[in-house]
């Protein structure tokens, strides 16, 4: 639990994987913060103050100290407050729980945008490399109740604010579902497994607006 | 230094800053390896078994562990030969330094082909682009003998395998200086620093062979 008088501020945003990962990070660690969501196209002045590099949400803000990117934030979080541990202690299993998070976000992320971006090339093109993406994570969760084991840790929070709360209501919008149970049943069973988690649920963002979200992110990426 | 019996392989490729950086990592620990040179562009069965995600150098094996990725690679072998560290302990320096790391890697990285890349926008701009990046590190490197303090550090293996012995160098192909020292004061007393340390001198690419790796690595982003 957070000491009194610690300063913790979160810049978010509400429809961002990024930013919802590190209030689940914070809630299960009952860490109290304060959460300023911001604007992501019309950026505030202290966005781009404190995160002059990237001008991008989340940043964390602890008794002044500052710090962008998900992944390094998530870590800091575990080491700061050890109670709930979110990532493996031992060097090797550490390392590969970062490696998918970064196959997660920098791979299978921009998958969903696959629908308007590669339009061009045909939608079942496009279905068909989401999906060869998806298939590393269906292995890698094979048998597994959550990605970091017996309960929710780094992986499950980076890929679970992603893939179905992001990327699969990107293809809901034009009315395809890029993960069914038929093709993905480990992914779809971990997906429920989530889904019992309360401070997983607190952080799902409104599904149609998610979905009207995607669709204008989408067109961004695509006019970028 | 690494016990008997331990096996650790790298494959890797002379002109990577990535697997270059392993490298310096492995020597300044004293842990022996085998080090497995690889064909970049026609790839050997052992590198697309081993890293069948990113099909890339550099990848380290030890003791049959598997790890790719050269920002978790480095850190896996700070944790596991514990003499000489190159991560700062202190959880927010750490996330500092894979910050700075990733900045480099991500943003500066590519601006060692925007001579070729971004041709058509004008050299000028080229240069301008890439110099605002890499202001970003020289107000990092300010007062200071290494991004890791005293001594050669994480940060340091990361931007000193990528700037002065590849980024540069892709400039130098077309006669640029893009880190001149009127400009670059403090990332050129860094240099020299970096010069100095035995480790860092043994993991530098020929210069020439370099130059002509680069335009040949910049001709395969611009048609990519």
């Amino acid at each position: 639990m957070a000491k009194k008088e610690e300063e913790v501020k979160l810049l978010g945003f509400w429809g961002s994987p990024f930013s919802r990962r590190v209030e689940m990070a914070l809630k299960l660690k009952g860490v109290p913060y304060e959460y300023l969501e911001q604007d992501i196209v019309d950026k505030s002045p202290l966005l781009l103050q404190l995160n002059p590099v990237y001008k991008k949400v989340p940043v964390l803000v602890h008794n002044g100290k500052v710090l962008a990117e998900s992944h390094l934030i998530l870590e800091y979080i575990d080491q700061t407050w050890k109670n709930n541990p979110i990532l493996p202690q031992d060097p090797y299993e550490k390392a590969m729980a970062f490696f998918w998070a970064k196959f997660v976000d920098e791979q299978v992320g921009p998958a969903s945008f696959r629908p308007v971006v590669k339009a061009e090339k045909g939608i079942e093109v496009a279905i068909k490399e989401a999906r060869e993406l998806i298939t590393f994570l269906e292995k890698e969760i094979t048998g597994k109740d959550f990605f970091g084991g017996k309960t929710i840790g780094f992986l499950d929070m980076v890929a679970g604010s992603l893939i179905p709360f992001c990327l699969a209501r990107g293809w809901e919008g034009i009315g395809v579902d890029v993960i069914p149970e038929e093709i993905f049943p480990e992914l779809n069973r971990w997906i429920k497994n989530l889904l019992e988690i309360e401070i997983v649920v607190e952080c799902i963002p409104n599904r149609e607006k998610q979905i009207e979200h995607m669709k204008k992110v989408a067109q961004r990426v695509k006019s970028a």
